[in-house]
């Protein structure tokens, strides 16, 4: 009998798989923008699948594992684009889409088990009168877990900063791979090394997040003639405390066609920008946008759209939903990730944008970073070579643009300005001293380094 | 008969009064913070009050007045610093907290008549889940109509800006001194010339507020050893976008003493930082605060303090509450308005805190302008003469610090960078062509400007 065998032997009675086809799909996430991830990925698989059911079952599951010296990566909802959720030296997949309880709502803060679609979770939260600050664009499918310990940043980021922000993740509980595993629970500061460690540094069972109180959401898109005064009305609008917002997002003219549902809206070579805000707040908006020579297109209810499975809302073509977008039609394109200065983030912008023309596709996402507002980007790559694309990255980095590659494996190589403070490193070693949790994405842990 | 005899006659069926206690009362405002305004504007006094019920009788007032070329000045709470409800010219005093119905709350905008005390607006909003987003720290007196026309900043200010943020006023209805005066409905930018004009460019019946979901709030209480880490904490804080707030202030140690209801719990010598929190920041607070050297000395629930007549929310320790509490055991000082640069903040801060010792007890106030985070102040000065007054502004602005001088009667000479944006003279001169609305408060309107 296989190591595998044996160890699926050794869950009896917890949910496993060993089905080819299932473990080549849960093995995956959507690492495949990047051909650079695509090439070095393809073709790794988990050779088990395990769904606990509770913090008992992840026990039993990670003992059994620990005693075997097998691997255990955990997976959400494989929205992922790092490859954060495909185990790189095979070994168990740890699906937690089981654990998807939200448990309870006290004094704004949520506490829910990891495995919640956001989604739902958000629209549970919602009709108790409050409301995610943060979500993916993914928001359909990710899971709570997953965007703690593979994401972070998406809508809300232009109101509440990214989930590195202290206060953003209130605390967890996760296994841990000691000897024997146990569950810790981490509270404020103490979370901060399982917050976006892709699971490297425990498995997080219970997630407690800070909620904002519930409100209407209007999607609202305003072309303009040019991506100059697109981006210089976005850059207001993120400015503009009296207009609560939780999105606001630039286009170049070559992106809007690819967006299905309001393409036909925006008039040809137009620039776009999507924004969500309080309905109380259009009337100002609408002042802005025509101040900036902007023209509202399209209009509708963020959370109506939500709750319609055939509806869009407009986050779903931000953040790297705009690459998707463009990748259902054009699969020779990839993208980047970076954040511009603070100050002249305009300037920082046109200086990459004018010279790589047709090869980038220009889109930003204003956000908020350690209470600065300055924008982000997810351009759209045309691909070429992954030397081209390391020269595109050289060029940003000249124009003091800071680059969070998304063509890397690693958590240190991606992270650059999206790193959470703390000693993950050092928590590792305590929870993980065999190095059994994700093995390959931690650069800087080695067994060595364990106090094991 | 005199003129405001024959006045009140044709008023008659509309509240009035010319009780000379009255009228001695309800012509005065806090100006006498200031020695400079107290020696002024002491013994001005309007001939006549006057307290419709509706729009229909304010037109009719208005009428009556233009017709006998008697000045009228508009009264809320009398809760300004700046003497704006001070007739300098005698006339009617328009006192408007007869018209004080909350009337409606849709899609977060919440319209008002311009009477309303703020905390009873707020609570009634509350009770149909929303909240003000700014309030000053007289929100138990102060109405929104004086708010709107004399104030504009306070509790709130730190998440949301100040009232001259787009987006913050969204509409008023105002009377206007017209032949024959009309009711105007403005809305979006284009209410933004009655915003802070003291009542010169038109007399606000109805105001429209965006308001934000209601959520409970904490005060907290927090000693440092020190002005300096005080004031580090405070700014990480007011930079902490996964901690809601709407208030932060720093208080050297002079000050605290003078807080009666947590004087004691301050240990002497301390500085002081007194916040507003949501309740599931509480521990990121405390990390935060841990970090710094602070200590937590109180903590309350702000609405349940504001709801208990007997209790004293923190927010009247804090804007110009901290003068008024030092007031109340020393009349001795007046007070500074003024805001730190965006960069360097602290050092600015620093380079007048020290050189004036004794002289200048620093109070400052986090507070956001334009979409970024600073520190106003609202220091309180030993008073000795103007002319030392004045040395004091001046060395203030030689560190590049702005000042709205609390000391000046005039719109222009007070506002600074308080100013709102927009065409308040050419309004003026539409609305009030004849200069009868409050005269002397808008230093550049003259007659001749006027297109009578």
């Amino acid at each position: 009998m296989s190591d595998i065998a044996a160890l699926a032997a050794a869950l009896d009675g917890i949910e496993t798989s060993a089905d080819r086809a299932l473990l080549r799909l849960k093995s995956r996430d959507f690492y495949w923008y990047s051909p650079i991830l695509k090439k070095q990925l393809d073709g790794k698989s988990a050779e088990l699948i395990a769904r606990p059911k509770d913090e008992a079952e992840v026990l039993r599951i990670l003992g059994a594992c620990r005693a075997a010296r097998v691997p255990v990566t955990v997976r959400g909802g494989g929205t992922g684009n790092y490859g954060q959720c495909v185990p790189l030296q095979g070994g168990v997949l740890l699906d937690m889409t089981a654990m998807a309880a939200p448990l309870s709502i006290a004094d704004g803060v949520v506490e829910v088990e990891c495995g919640a679609k956001m989604i739902d979770l958000d629209l549970w939260c919602r009709d108790r009168g409050w409301e995610l600050k943060l979500w993916p664009s993914t928001k359909r499918t990710a899971t709570i877990g997953g965007f703690v310990a593979g994401g972070g940043a998406g809508v809300g980021g232009i109101a509440h900063g990214t989930l590195r922000e202290r206060g953003n993740l209130l605390g967890a509980r996760i296994a841990t791979m000691q000897d024997p595993p146990r569950i810790l629970d981490l509270e404020g500061d103490e979370a901060a090394p399982v917050n976006r460690t892709y699971g490297t540094t425990g498995v997080m069972t219970r997630i407690r997040l800070p909620l904002t109180p519930a409100q209407d959401w209007r999607d609202v898109a305003i072309a303009f003639p040019d991506f100059v005064p697109a981006s210089r009305f976005a850059l207001a609008l993120a400015f503009a405390d009296g207009i609560p917002k939780k999105m606001c997002a630039v286009f170049d003219s070559q992106l809007p066609p690819f967006f299905k549902g309001i393409a036909e809206a925006v008039p040809a070579g137009h620039a776009l920008v999507l924004a969500m805000v309080a309905p109380s707040a259009l009337r100002a908006l609408r002042d802005l946008a025509r101040e900036h020579g902007g023209m509202v297109v399209a209009e509708q209810d963020t959370v109506a759209a939500e709750r319609d499975g055939d509806a869009t809302p407009f986050y779903e073509y931000c953040w790297n939903h705009t690459t998707l977008q463009v990748l259902k039609r054009d699969r020779g394109v990839t993208y980047l990730q970076c954040r511009f200065p603070f100050e002249d983030t305009l300037k920082a912008v046109e200086a990459v944008r004018i010279p790589f023309g047709d090869e980038v596709w220009m889109h930003t996402e204003c956000v908020r970073f350690g209470g600065r507002t300055t924008m982000t980007a997810l351009p759209v790559v045309r691909w070429t070579t992954p030397e081209r694309l390391y020269e595109i990255i050289a060029a940003f980095e000249a124009q003091g643009i800071a680059i969070a590659n998304p063509h890397v494996l690693t958590i240190e190589e991606g992270s650059n300005y999206r790193r959470v403070p703390g000693d993950q490193l050092g928590f590792k070693r305590m929870a993980d001293p065999l190095g059994l949790l994700n093995p390959g994405k931690m650069r800087d842990f080695t067994i060595e380094d364990a106090a094991a």
